[in-house]
């Protein structure tokens, strides 16, 4: 039984690795590194990049990754997607191979696919999963501020069901990831604090904090010029009630 | 300006610390380690252990951690909890000392109070958070599953709001934290499965998975027996809906 190796690397800060993490590298006989054309080149590099800091004479495999159709309903393309990426494995992974590894950005729980391509394969592998920092984590590090308030509950969405369905009721605490749209412009920023960061944990990460009502308008500025600059960009933020905000951090004004 | 490292180290597996988590244990002037009395003896002897492994002349001072009181209204009492502890690391802190480290469990971000407590730090050090991971990456990767369905929400609440308050309205998938007292079996079982873990990480760690109806008896059985022979234990668990189950993990028939 082939044994597959899901290792969470991070945001793309070599740091972000885990003793684990290293280990499961040096251990694994393949690792597949997807490429995602031209425009995200620089992720794929910094994978590579990774790898060769932790293994130098690691045995890679590339192999393209295919495109989510944008046409179709969201569900559906997302699951025919899957299926392709399924087969680039299959097609990348040389035969015999007993341990393979895919390093996934974050962690491979948080809206990541690959325990759900991993379930297509046939005959199925034994899964190995090696958590890692997520980008919610490099931003609350980042900001240095708790994700919840004392014994608060927080709610983590998407960008896609921010703009779809508001506010999640009763919330205090939003974190939004896999927002390509700035849902957040499309909320009423009454009362609203948001902290965001892009690029978090690599050289050019950016931070920006404060009442959505003015930071609506900045952040997306910030995004844009970014955007233009790298040829990429990927972001994360955390919405809080202003009401919460004092029992996220009591005595927060003493603080940097 | 004293500096203040907050050091995520995971959930006890000294291969959870991260390569920046290790730098940074190498960069204090002073690690200070809380002991928390006889019963969690094993969590203090295990933060020695990874500071050990990683330098083993590492500056440590140990300091006794107050205890909450559990007669007073529960944010009342974190309150003055959280003034005692300052009080405590003041005491412990020696003069000069220009890097502070505190070993977090887990990740400072998420229902952790460190950063609550150094927010009353008078002057203010300057903070650096370096995150590790949380409880909840460990149990998602135990069980490897995925924290989140496909495009859907997360809640990460705590066993007091579950059971204050119920099932938070429309979630689908709950992840309970600082839970004491088995939360889940005061939820209609109805429709819903669990994934529990004690000790993550941990080479005495438990997992148990079903539906709730059923495990909602046998979680607490395996619950008392580890607490019995260990003398402590920390555990948590993810709830699901049954009818997003599927979304979560497509084909996961198919997995081992």
């Amino acid at each position: 039984m082939m044994e597959l190796l899901l290792i969470g690397i991070g945001t793309g800060n070599p740091d972000h690795l885990t003793r684990a993490g290293e280990a499961a590298i040096h251990e694994a006989d393949v690792l597949l590194i997807p490429l995602k054309g031209e425009e995200k080149r620089e992720l794929a590099d910094l994978r590579r990049l990774i790898v060769d800091r932790i293994r130098p004479d690691a045995p890679v495999r590339a192999f393209d990754l295919p495109v989510r159709d944008a046409e179709r309903p969201y569900l559906d393309a997302v699951e025919a997607w899957h299926d392709a990426i399924a087969e680039a494995w299959r097609g990348a992974i040389p035969a015999g191979a007993e341990r393979v590894a895919l390093l996934v950005w974050g962690d491979p729980s948080l809206y990541d696919s690959t325990l759900r391509i991993a379930a297509r394969l046939d005959p199925a592998p034994r899964l190995r999963v090696i958590p890692g920092i997520t980008a919610l984590q490099a931003l609350t590090a980042a900001h240095a501020i708790p994700l919840n308030t004392v014994g608060g509950e927080v709610t983590i969405t998407t960008g896609r069901r921010l703009r779809e369905t508001g506010w999640p009721k009763g919330a205090e605490t939003v974190a939004v990831m896999l927002d390509g749209a700035t849902a957040f412009t499309t909320l009423d920023p009454e009362g609203l604090e948001i902290w965001w960061g892009a690029y978090l944990g690599m050289p050019q990460e950016i931070l920006a904090h404060g009442p959505l009502a003015e930071m609506a308008r900045e952040i997306p500025r910030l995004r844009s010029e970014a955007r233009k600059d790298h040829g990429w960009i990927m972001d994360i933020y955390l919405l809080r009630r202003r009401a919460a905000v004092a029992l996220s951090l009591h005595r927060a004004t003493r603080l940097p």
